[in-house]
């Protein structure tokens, strides 16, 4: 954070819900947020990001474009009322957060901000030395329209992030796309074909549209890629399990417009929207059970994405063609997301009202006929970018555990080497301890010396379990010929090693891990 | 925290409603609790302070006395819903705390770690080098019966202290006392004395007890001590300001029993007591405007304390003799109260049962005759020990500020030293910076360069108004005499140093902030 000039500020977990509902989140955070009231009744609640909070206070501070770029961060706690708290501190209530929010005055210096926070970051998960990914990512409730994820593949993820097996293609199941054969499928133009189809019922937020979703028979409403359907009916209900419910209820309620959407996957072809459109027994288009009067009933057909491009429907699956490169398969890992970068745009800054005072000629380029010095008043450029401080514990803990314990790179582990003396050796692996701790052959290292009375097989295990990156045992080695055990188990060595050594022996060890 | 081995961990900020229905405290916080509830309406809080959630925590974990003692500290935010939160950081609603919770078998044990933690706080308070009192106090609300204070003296503080001018006698207001001297009132013993004296009327909490406070008509309501009539009438309502509504309405409430207190101060004597019991004329017992048939209330007389000696209902003022010594005079200051230790016994590990087994000799003495490694099951002996991290801030700004800015104590300075420039001496600033970071004639210095593109005045305000310890300027004098100029407002120096002495200098003044 330093290295791209980031300040440190500590934000109240605290935030008003007066100002949640300026930025207009309240409603869509719904019941993640801990709500309460104070003694006199004033609504407030538990931050669960700080966007409102940080742009208040900047909109309060800043008011020229001199005092930007502006990058202020803080580490704290955040939370969030999860439905499901699991796997510990993976996905908990209470939870440790990084966020770094950036302030520009154009589009341009923005985007540079964005590719420096995107540098740190990298460099920062570079550290842990594990194989992360960096997926392109829509930005979901944030707002806003460049992002990027960094997941951790684990088999307890609850994300699935999609990389080609052949080039650099990496992307999040929201925006993941697969190379598209519309000639693949042959195409069905029969009655009887329609009937076999696919099809997954869904409704609209607000109950007036109801949607049929038409997929190849040989694929599964599992399959459905809830994602796809949103990017063409955005007000789709996705927190639905079962929407038929929906379907049974509507023939009552008259009071409103109802509405039909069918979606048709492109495996499908227009011919099987034709035979749809013009079918003579209309029953199929509901579910069983349902008693609608289709013909008081307006009816869509959407068949192509909102850029014209073929309509793919349907979840990556692995073996996928990738869409980036020729001969590329895609793979689909469960993964957590271990952090996000966001461009907001203005997002927050202009309902929040967070302004400076800009030149025209800075903000409209090169070509501008503005006079020098006319100034302008624009909403300054936001970025938000956080790290789950406790999340990369949890998985990194997951991702390197074996059987007899924790294994912690070096960057995050409580301390690099533990010492561990043999029975009598207390005084002499305080020696080693010391020397080790203040060696000028090398970095200095970051070491405990357990001396706890109980016996070197237990503190062994304990050692294990633990997962400290490098232990050093002063056992029988040490008192017959002065030499020490280096045990390092992610990389499966055991060395012994004299103590003049040692240091160099510990660092060169330490930069694999 | 480190010298007395106590270790670091972190409690949710998220406590349950439930936990605290344990220990009793839940009605106790009252309104001062922010309280929530999830989406299944299981209701939680805020913490304010987390005996219970450590001992629930150390009650999982230990079991047996050969893991005390245990010593655990955090430090994070607290909250608390202040009726009126002020000062800035000095009361708010979320706040910075640093809180030490200590685990003992036996209470002989427990003692020595308290002592163990006063000794700490006392070396950590010396460190800021500030005047700060260490008050005799009460607990309050927390529980247990040992406990200092730690108070800086200002004039915004919201705690009176006392302290001696001769000896070392500090207290705070509820458990200060002063000498007492019965001759020096003459008691009166006619029944107009006791209509001129003065008197306070108070109310039980639960409304039942009507309570008249008698005093001397040389002082007036304000001089009353709560906390005096407190330890004779624990259940006194102080929060309320003016009790009188309560004696009006009490006449229709017939349906529980009323009682009348009369609590008399020891400087109107016994014969006042008298005159008062056998009075002609009852009225006078009640405010004007009351109703009440004193015939059916049953009326008491306090006149000594609980342990029989002479009641003193008055706060100690200005000059009152000093208890402990024969010459020394008593002085009341504000102050805020930045620390506290608490020897909380067995209030919190009873309830929460945090239990450990201990052989019976450790417990019983010397002198027990039960059988070696025959155990036994007692709840832990715990103490608390709280500082008040972001009040410091608030309570040293206001001690030490003056008019041109604040001025920081070396061990909480944001750095002990600034490096201002002249102009166009900027390259030679950060030669003179990395001598004084990097000197080996001294200890290393934490220092700022301030590099930033304004005047040398307006940095030199700016550094007044943050109250840098020492500031270092490069300015004239260096350019003729490569003299640096180092000022220290707090001690009103301002001296000429060459280069090769100013690390010596510096660390010379820096022993004094």
């Amino acid at each position: 954070m330093s290295q791209i000039g980031a300040s440190k500020v500590a934000l109240s977990s605290i935030s008003s819900q007066a100002l949640w509902q300026q930025t207009n989140r309240l409603e869509g955070y719904g019941p993640e947020l801990f709500r309460f009231a104070d003694r006199k009744e004033v609504p407030y609640l538990l931050a669960p990001t700080h966007e409102e909070e940080i742009t208040t206070l900047v909109s309060k501070t800043i008011k020229s474009y001199k005092n930007l770029p502006l990058r202020l961060y803080q580490i704290g706690r955040k939370y969030r009322d999860e439905i499901r708290p699991r796997h510990g501190v993976l996905r908990s209530r209470e939870f440790l957060m990084k966020d770094l929010y950036t302030f520009d005055y154009s589009v341009q210096s923005a985007l540079s901000t964005y590719e420096q926070v995107r540098a740190a970051y990298s460099r920062l998960f570079d550290e842990l030395k594990l194989p992360y990914l960096v997926a392109e990512a829509s930005s979901g409730d944030i707002g806003g329209d460049l992002s990027h994820e960094y997941h951790l593949p684990t088999s307890i993820g609850e994300d699935n992030v999609i990389n080609c097996d052949s080039c650099d293609y990496v992307a999040n199941e929201e925006l993941a796309a697969t190379r598209l054969n519309p000639s693949e499928d042959t195409p069905p133009a029969e009655y009887g074909d329609v009937l076999t189809a696919g099809v997954w019922r869904g409704v609209s937020k607000d109950r007036s549209t109801l949607i049929n979703v038409w997929y190849p028979a040989s694929y599964s409403d599992d399959d459905i890629n809830s994602y796809a359907i949103k990017s063409v009916l955005p007000e789709l209900d996705s927190s639905l399990i079962d929407s038929t419910p929906f379907w049974s209820s509507t023939s009552s309620k008259t009071r409103q417009p109802l509405r039909l959407v069918n979606i048709v996957d492109y495996r499908l072809g227009s011919p099987f929207t034709i035979a749809l459109e013009t079918n003579p027994n209309p029953k199929f288009l509901l579910p069983e059970g349902a008693d609608l009067d289709l013909s008081i009933i307006t009816s869509d057909y959407i068949t192509t994405s909102t850029n014209g491009d073929p309509l793919n429907l349907l979840r990556i699956r692995d073996g996928d063609d990738c869409p980036r490169c020729e001969s590329g398969k895609l793979k689909v890992r469960k993964a957590i997301e271990l952090g996000h970068t966001f461009h907001l745009g203005t997002r927050y800054s202009e309902p929040l009202e967070a302004h400076v005072q800009v030149p025209k000629n800075l903000i409209e380029g090169d070509g501008s006929t503005a006079k020098s010095g006319s100034m302008t008043t624009v909403p300054m450029q936001m970025g938000c970018h956080g790290i789950g401080v406790s999340r990369i514990i949890g998985a990194v803990a997951d991702h390197l555990a074996d059987s007899k314990g924790l294994n912690w790179p070096r960057a995050i582990a409580p301390f690099e080497v533990v010492v561990i003396p043999g029975r009598g050796l207390d005084k002499e692996s305080v020696i080693v301890s010391e020397y080790l701790a203040n060696s000028q052959a090398s970095r200095p290292l970051d070491l405990l010396l357990d001396d706890r009375s109980e016996s070197l097989p237990w503190k062994m295990r304990d050692a294990d379990l633990i997962g400290y990156p490098v232990v050093v045992i002063l056992g029988k080695g040490w008192s017959t010929d002065r030499l020490c055990e280096v045990q390092c188990r992610r990389l499966s060595s055991v060395s012994h090693v004299v103590l003049e050594d040692l240091p160099m022996y510990i660092n060169q060890l330490l930069t694999q891990l």
